[in-house]
């Protein structure tokens, strides 16, 4: 079986080859229009793992379908991914993405703002492509799952943001799965792997476990995400570190600690969390840390997560696949990178 | 023959009951989402005019297709032409949209860019309703062309961002028209006027028809709008006066004051529109407007509005009809309102 993480960078290669060679337009004889061209190029070209599409064209092979149909949707899947993190970075107020000062803080708000509008655009143009090799009919199907994939996607990012500007902090574990699964599940692992059995032309039941896989597997993913962006080197992970409590993120790690902290101990977390972002100081962050460590609330959250990736894998070994075995295999394979990676 | 007013409230009132009892949600359980259907639902139930809309539907019947079959896509012009207000609102850093605080102001941001970007793919899963009443072909069809109108609007939105973000002052009325066909022209009249007669199935000489007849109209809709912004009654016009002064656009009127002023008028115009909109103050914008009426810059901007709605309705006297007489007729009466509306 070929190594993982060789899989995931030979399906990346052939998904950016693709994105920037083909679905992107180059220049435009308007110094603007050019300028507009470079922007919406600048994050597909910065250094990513592929993770989404990795899931997509191995999903088809498991599923029995052909490598080749699916590379065009994994494309997408990571335009799409593209376009919504420009927006995201404008909306959380980043700094960093992948490494490098985010688009908003490399031009401007507007300019980054439209142009993530006209590479959301340009994935629905590049999904249509799919119509020649596919047909119509499984062409308007890839076409619904990502409307699903937005829809589900734009709700739990409201959640999030919603929390933070209401100042909102009567949450518990069920409130974070309810946008976790929304925010990240859909996108990051369901909506990836159901395009590609789409693709392959695998029936409801396979679509359905793929649904129980993906949701239980994003949370997992998105818990060790949290815990990176705490405890992560910040060099392999590409974020700034802590940007989650600058942020106000309410993340299932801060949720149990807010369960376990004594009410003065939250009081005083819920103040510093409560802050804009330019008013936390590095006190307020180191406290926040401090606390997480006495409540050893990354450790219990990752043992969510390892709990949430043993459900993931009994759903995926119930999957009757009708393709490759290698290809059901990384996927068990991937699972556990997800929960158990370092960047 | 019906009146034209009464006519565009008659398409407008079947396209707003879609949108908003059939196309998009209207509650959740969980409180956030809730809100953000809210504010999905906010720009599509302020009052509106609904010309695109009302250019679908009549170009429909024109090329002998039946509006029943116009009205989802109709509605969907008219999701494209919400969400992208609720962008460009932040973008601009526009206060007012339809007489009401703009969407950005009346929540957050970030929450605003967000909805946006929630009611930009809903208008792409609405379109894939299509399927069942006009088949795939078609729907693909339809689809393409939103992806060409989209592709032109954020281009020119970049432009006229771009040329505002670069102090860029050495442009020129070729350059105004390059900006507004793509920012304006297609979403405004070309792409609602082709995607009717796509629905109707026409074929390509009637479709270039009606690209050449919406760069035309498109460009005088945009130059009476800029003059409107300006000389309209803010009652009227629902927008705040003067907002294209105080964001610093590259207005017809503007370049035409630019080219007409001394030498020293156009340096202290020019410093004027660089300020950023804070610190514009009602002196400069009184100067501004002084200068305009001195030059008589809306005089020559709406000569050239007249003689670009001229050659679109010659254009449109050349295409050959194969439907309805009286709904090719009520096309001629819109582009002369586009013009020469006060509102």
């Amino acid at each position: 079986m070929p190594d993982l993480q060789e899989e995931m960078k030979r399906v990346k290669s052939r998904v950016d080859d693709m994105i920037l060679n083909q679905l992107l337009p180059k220049s435009s004889r308007i110094r603007e229009v050019d300028l507009l061209y470079t922007m919406m190029r600048d994050y597909p070209s910065r250094q990513a793992k592929g993770m989404r599409p990795f899931l997509c064209v191995t999903t088809c092979r498991a599923a029995g379908g052909a490598e080749d149909d699916a590379i065009l949707t994994a494309a997408c899947i990571e335009l799409f991914q593209n376009w919504i993190l420009i927006h995201d970075d404008i909306e959380d107020g980043s700094e960093l993405r992948r490494g490098q000062p985010a688009l908003h803080l490399k031009y401007s708000q507007a300019l980054a703002l439209n142009a993530g509008d006209a590479l959301h655009a340009r994935m629905w143009e590049a999904l249509l492509k799919n119509e020649s090799r596919l047909g119509p009919e499984r062409t308007v199907a890839i076409l619904s799952e990502f409307s699903k994939m937005v829809n589900e996607t734009t709700e739990g990012q409201h959640m999030e943001l919603g929390w933070v500007a209401s100042k909102r902090w009567d949450l518990r574990e069920r409130d974070y799965y309810d946008m976790c699964t929304r925010k990240t599940s859909w996108y990051t692992v369901a909506s990836p792997c159901r395009l590609g059995a789409t693709i392959a032309g695998a029936g409801s039941r396979v679509l359905e476990g793929l649904r129980e896989f993906g949701m239980a597997l994003g949370v997992a993913f998105q818990i060790q995400d949290d815990a990176l962006n705490l405890v992560g080197d910040q060099k392999k992970y590409g974020k700034a570190t802590s940007d989650d409590i600058l942020e106000g993120k309410r993340t299932l790690i801060l949720l149990h600690l807010l369960e376990e902290a004594s009410r003065s101990e939250k009081d005083r977390i819920v103040g510093i969390m409560n802050k804009s972002r330019g008013s936390k100081t590095k006190e307020d962050v180191s406290y926040v840390l401090s606390m997480m460590d006495r409540y050893d609330a990354v450790g219990y959250a990752r043992k969510r997560a390892a709990e949430l990736l043993k459900e993931a894998l009994s759903t995926l070994k119930g999957i009757r696949w009708s393709g490759e075995r290698e290809s059901a295999e990384m996927l068990s394979s991937f699972a556990k990178f997800a929960v158990e990676r370092e960047w």
